[in-house]
């Protein structure tokens, strides 16, 4: 035993007790004649106290130590005269007998402190130092923690885990895979999965009834800020359940994980068609922290021969409440600048300024009357002192433009408080998305995403805007604006699967190739089932208000793919090469 | 909501009320004025009983149904007039009113009962319904609640479950990775974690304390039965401990698992020095449900003329108990001949047979006389109706050769009883284990191992038999002859690691561009540590008294790791090579 009791532990009643204590030196200070040193450990810290005139030996060791030395020390337990109240430990100290020093340390390359003086890589060079700093170790904790509720909540709803392999086949439908040569099967290789999606089907063709899995996924995709290429989902799928089973069940465990995990109840949780969250919001994971929903205005401002509105397809604008007094010209020219920004790439922002003396001010006076801009104000609700921010363009790309707008403006004005949450439902998903560049279309959610009833006849008939119309029973749960979770009733008829497939372009022979097994499961009694899953590194982030996923994943990459603490990917000799039958064929 | 019950739920005291079943056709019956279906899920079975007479047309619905289909039904819970004590549904069934077929299924390629007609190859091939079974999925509900408790029981012992990387480096030490080639870093590879090793030492040196992980790990050897190129480990780490606390950790794991899952009390967790392991049982995972000891006879059978005794290294045999009347002269020939298959490889056994009418018989009785058997007898303390089974040879061989003897006597008289669990804590293994093929001594456990304290001053002194008689802080958690966990603790001072290195033939260079990361932190405070994992897949088959792991893996590979259900691996296109930068270079 190294130790008696943890750094966090001790208090008033155990004054008096011999204890021994094992930790890092956390900060040591020479006062004369006492010396202080607070030992850390996970649960927290203590101070060890030593004496010059009861113990100079002792004391001078003391001295000696150096932060992040790991020590062991033996003592007594007695009140402190000068408490520390921001400690749990802060009445005592430990009146030191015994010190063994049983580890040293070089002087680490920033400050193991809440506030870090490491840049990014430095500090994810020496992960295992950053590690040890209390805010990334709670967010690791809090992890557990969460998957600790979401494993309970699960289990006591009659969901079983059951891993799936992660040596599986390659299916270059959806994004890339990382692919493993098989060194017995020359020649051949296998795939990680980039979701459990085909098993969790089987395992409801075999009766499973509810799954679910905390399970590692792999894309080999180009990596963007806060994409990870391997990264963990709460992977579930339930039978004999409509839409409103799984959304159900799902509000629940969200609930749960807040309660318990953060003590806040959420309260509702409304749902909202696909097409209406990109009408009202522009995005298909609006953030509900705030208003500010678009109104369209192509009836009252075109044909007043403002050219730009004129020629656009869609004019579309928000209404900032009451900020007319503190948003300034200059403020309105920031936002200009900042929507004709190459990420936003919008060619202007029009304002109507509704000022608290009646009067108006807007951008295109020119071509607009008060009498005009008053129309628009009835059609946005607009009183004095409120703003609406205007843009016109193709209606796909103006929405986008001005939800990026929308989301900018909620930030300046403080809107998007990291202490609120506001889930949304967003429901009914297209079936089919169309890819500009290979010109054809592709399933929105996955080729196993069950076309609504009603759709299904309209499914084969080919025509460019009946498949763009087509609705799936597919659905995203979206907090404050990031998507937690998404997933869908699935296909368990073989003859649908395969009209699916058709649409999607697979020729019958490429469909048997890829996702035989499965079609053929759905011949042997398929039950009705449909699934979700949860980004489980988004959701910790946002159940604590933070952006970066990468606080809370223990060992991350970077967005080259590199782990550069233990420098991966790497070289591999060539006699792994040769008996992974395959050799390096690299272009310049 | 497709069903208001399982098909498992419902009982005498539901009579009368109308609910809405959902599941898969086990088995249906006509007789003539009534049709019974046995419908089925995974929670239970529960009869649906049809009228011909009250309603014809349901009737003749429910007659076309067959074994596998999907129905749902509505009706009413009633008494049963012959009822079913062996089913805890058996008490009622439903008077259905309505009845909707969900899905039909082609006849199963094999029956989908206890006892199913199909062979090893098909039921792989048809997983998904092999999973159907009842004893498959019991097998898999046991290892979710295996795991679940697992996680309840460290996670309330303060240990945090950490996700580790599964795109790590590859270290050619050890067995050999599977790799992944990079795209975005071209010629590089990463690998997949034979185990998280290095990281959870890591994750010690960042101060977590308390680490475990249930985790996918990947090896890619040649396949022998039961061996898994993917299979799972309950992986743990502690700091500040010694391998008192780590055992006692882990004994209470173990006692936890086998009382919450199996209502079993454990008793002792004898402890064996490794040496004492080999010698007594001639393995280092020996079964304790039986005796039959080994005794060395070197000092009472040499010198008496018998060639192959005199020129053994070691003469050795176990006594078998009372079997004298039991065991015929056939049987004893029979485990001659067992023992000479090459399987085995000994060249002869000797027999000495203490009949209950006090006469002897032996097969070498021309060499020794009834007093020198005698003096067997009283080596091991044989009796009247004991038959001793003895071998000779080369020390390391002969041993394995009685091992496996012993373990086939106690298979054939009945001594390996499925339902006696006897654990043993093997201790004390050697540091290194020395390679024929290459050699060069390899590190027994891992090149993480810290050898006993009392042995480090003599680890560089060169010599053969030095560098055998090191002994490691290593220890293995064995149960009924199964190793179920093994762990060591490790060296935490950068010295004694680089001179571990050192002694495993690795140059400086090499050491630390496969472990720099490793021995770096080991600078900067690195505490005491160690740990221990578990097979969990082994686990599960070990507690329920089974051999095979494969049965408790939902979907499992087979001994050419190939997953024939989905065909996995598989080729890969030449675009996913040309991004990868790599070819196919096939030896034929």
């Amino acid at each position: 035993m190294y130790r008696t009791h943890h750094c966090g532990a001790l208090r008033l009643e155990d004054a008096g007790k011999e204890i021994t204590l094992a930790g890092w030196v956390d900060i040591s200070r020479n006062l004369g004649g006492m010396t202080f040193i607070d030992l850390r450990d996970r649960f927290g810290i203590t101070q060890l106290a030593f004496n010059m005139e009861e113990n100079a030996d002792l004391c001078n060791q003391a001295r000696k130590v150096g932060r992040e030395w790991v020590l062991q020390a033996t003592g007594v337990v007695r009140e402190r005269s000068s408490k520390n109240a921001n400690r749990p430990t802060g009445d005592v100290e430990i009146s030191v007998t015994a010190l063994e020093v049983l580890n040293s340390s070089k002087v680490p390359p920033f400050t193991i402190q809440d506030e870090t003086d490491g840049g990014d890589d430095i500090r994810m060079k020496f992960r295992y130092l950053d590690l040890r700093r209390n805010p990334v170790q709670q967010n690791i904790l809090f992890r557990h923690k969460l998957a600790m509720e979401t494993r309970k909540y699960l289990s006591d709803a009659e969901f079983i885990e059951v891993e799936t392999p992660v040596l599986i086949k390659s299916t270059p439908e959806g994004a890339r895979d990382f692919v493993v040569p098989s060194r017995i099967n020359a020649g051949q290789f296998y795939a990680l999965p980039q979701s459990p999606q085909t098993f969790k089907q089987l395992l409801m063709v075999s009766g499973f009834d509810r799954y679910f899995q905390i399970v590692k996924c792999f894309r080999d995709e180009d990596l963007r800020a806060d994409r990870q290429p391997e990264f963990t989902q709460i992977d579930c799928e339930m039978s004999f359940v409509h839409q409103e089973d799984i959304l159900n069940t799902f509000e629940g465990l969200t609930r749960h994980l807040f309660q318990t995990l953060k003590g806040i109840e959420l309260r509702d949780f409304p749902r909202m068609q696909y097409d209406d969250a990109v009408r009202l919001y522009g995005s298909d994971k609006p953030d509900l922290r705030f208003g500010m929903q678009f109104k369209e205005l192509n009836h009252l401002a075109k044909g007043k021969d403002f050219a730009i509105f004129d020629h656009a397809e869609l004019i579309v604008g928000v209404c900032a409440d009451g900020i007319a007094d503190q948003f300034s010209n200059k403020d309105l020219n920031e936002m200009t600048e900042w929507v004709k920004r190459p990420q936003i790439g919008a060619g202007g922002l029009v304002y109507v300024r509704f000022n608290t003396d009646g009067s108006i001010k807007s951008s295109i006076g020119k071509f607009f009357s008060d009498e005009d801009l008053q129309q628009w104000a009835a059609e946005f609700g607009a009183k004095a002192g409120d703003i609406l921010f205007i843009m016109s363009g193709e209606t796909d790309k103006v929405r986008k433009q001005l939800s990026e707008l929308r989301l900018e403006l909620g930030n300046r004005l403080g809107l998007r408080k990291s202490d609120e949450f506001k889930p949304l439902w967003v429901l009914d998903f297209p079936l089919l998305e169309w890819d500009e560049t290979t010109e054809r279309f592709y399933a929105m959610h996955h080729p196993f995403t069950s076309p609504k009833k009603a759709d299904i006849p309209r499914m084969l008939n080919g025509d460019h805007e009946t498949m763009k119309s087509l609705r799936a029973d597919a659905y995203d749960l979206v907090i404050n604006g990031v998507e937690i979770g998404g997933g869908s009733i699935r296909i368990h008829d073989r003859e649908l699967q395969s009209k699916n497939f058709k649409l999607l372009g697979f020729t019958p022979e490429k469909a048997e190739d890829q996702f035989g097994f499965l079609v053929g499961a759905f011949e042997y009694g398929a039950p009705p089932h449909g699934g979700i899953a949860f980004g489980l590194d988004r959701l910790c982030a946002v159940l604590n208000g933070q952006n970066s996923i990468r606080d809370f994943i223990a060992f991350p990459k970077n967005n080259m793919g590199r782990d550069t603490m233990i420098d991966a990917p790497s070289a591999i000799d060539d006699v792994q090469l040769n008996e992974l039958s395959i050799q390096l064929d690299i272009k310049k």
